[in-house]
């Protein structure tokens, strides 16, 4: 019996506590303010920032996009995010991925506050996350959301072999990390990895971010396992599939994420969550 | 037949090209410093200081110990952080461990200006070694020092499988990232891994850093693997020994580093190393 994990249904629960959040927050006089900014007009990005900026708009909180041209230069990027770092009214800043090749990524995440590093991909947020670093700091959205599905259906990686299949900043490493401060014993495989199926199904839970459609058959899972599928990839007919081959995936894994449904809709749920979070810290003192 | 890493003949070699380095530096109007700072009177804490001291002395650097009283408040341990922070003589700080009680631990280290964080735990410089950010920044000292060993014997861990058991700031975890980020196939394995014997044996590469005399045996390793020991333990004789048994590793292991004179001497080659950088890197622009 495979039990198949709804991200939808935990995602609107997150939406719900994030909303009651922003109703509290309100009280206090805070309303919680995100910044999308987006650089050119890749259709894909255009589609994730209109729904960020809904899904914000929805839940009560004040929410912006910036449309900059694709020809935007380094300079003035690095000028706008200055300018939402000294906004009071702006708690997250989100730069939208990928970015025209004028614009050298790295210094644009060094240079967003990580006190309003709603993405966490700030070294200084990554350092706090990998060394389990007491205090509030933003964590990456996908893997945090990827744990809250866990807890939910009461998964806990303590003492279980996790492998996490592919080493982004965006995914796998903040993965890895999170897993290994809740105890787990997790390997990173990754595309220099050898025998990868065999490492597969070593795993209790296997996290899937590769980009590769139906890299993972049921084949390559232990009996019982969790499979989380952070694919979002197209088959051959453009069909919407994961990193793992669902139907031969049902009847071995225990508990699996479904593509649509699954991992992408905790994502900005818990997008919306780190922006409130970021809210409230930052009308704590230091 | 099993070779012996000389980690003392490699950390001649690295302070050979440490002592140049200073030299040329020296051309320029720059001599490296480097700032101790040591609270409370610690025995062993006491000589890793005096030893730190006199090897950077030696190498021709500027060499500070500042040796506080166990009473020192975290205030005043702050201030004199800021005071090294603002002095263009030091380019690395250090604050030896362990802290008294009354001291946070994490707030010194967010303390310290990551251009000046020799020891490389600051989170800013975690998560750039975690992300394999661009750009110069200093890591940490007893894992960088391995990675020197390995590339010294010629051990490239693109593609193997290396297991690091023990998951610190100061080894376990920047170990992990530098292997991941050499294409290893990297797990972190700790106190509540399940099997952790079994686990051992997959390792091409395997790091031990758990204090815990002697906790692997030649039993526990893939025969031909290359074995770390990071320990520096006592046995019931009260004799420095490692975390792996050495004499039942010999034979099985394909390299291995001896306790002592293995990965120890690396560690102040590798800190004196990382100075005379943070003193390279402090007179480029940003």
């Amino acid at each position: 019996m495979t039990t198949i994990i709804d991200g939808k249904a935990v995602a609107k629960k997150v939406n719900a506590a994030t909303q009651t959040a922003v109703a509290e927050l309100e009280q206090q006089g805070i309303k919680p303010g995100i910044a999308v900014i987006i650089v050119g007009e890749d259709p894909a990005s255009q589609i994730y920032v209109r729904n960020k900026n809904r899904k914000a708009t929805k839940l009560g909180m004040h929410s912006v996009v910036r449309q900059l041209p694709v020809t935007t230069t380094q300079a003035e990027l690095l000028s706008i995010i200055a300018e939402y770092n000294s906004d009071a009214s702006i708690h997250g800043i989100l730069v939208q991925s990928p970015l025209p090749k004028q614009i050298n990524e790295p210094l644009i995440t060094m240079a967003i506050d990580p006190k309003k590093d709603v993405d966490g991909f700030h070294p200084t947020n990554m350092g706090k996350l990998i060394t389990n670093f007491p205090g509030n700091y933003p964590v990456a959205n996908t893997p945090r959301g990827i744990m809250t599905l866990l807890a939910e259906y009461g998964i806990d990686p303590a003492g279980k072999q996790a492998v996490v299949i592919g080493r982004s900043t965006i995914v796998g490493k903040p993965m890895a990390a999170l897993l290994t401060n809740a105890n787990a014993t997790v390997t990173v495989a990754h595309s220099r990895t050898k025998d990868l199926k065999a490492l597969a199904r070593t795993a209790d839970i296997l996290v899937v971010a590769t980009g590769i459609a139906h890299l993972i058959t049921g084949a390559d899972i232990k009996p019982g396992a969790t499979v989380i599928d952070v694919g979002m990839d197209r088959d051959a007919d453009g069909k919407l599939v994961g990193d793992v081959d669902f139907d031969s995936a049902q009847g071995v894994a225990g508990f699996i994420t479904p593509v649509p449904g699954g991992v992408g809709p905790m994502t900005i749920a818990t997008l919306m969550q780190t922006t409130v979070e970021l809210a409230k810290w930052s009308d704590l003192s230091e």
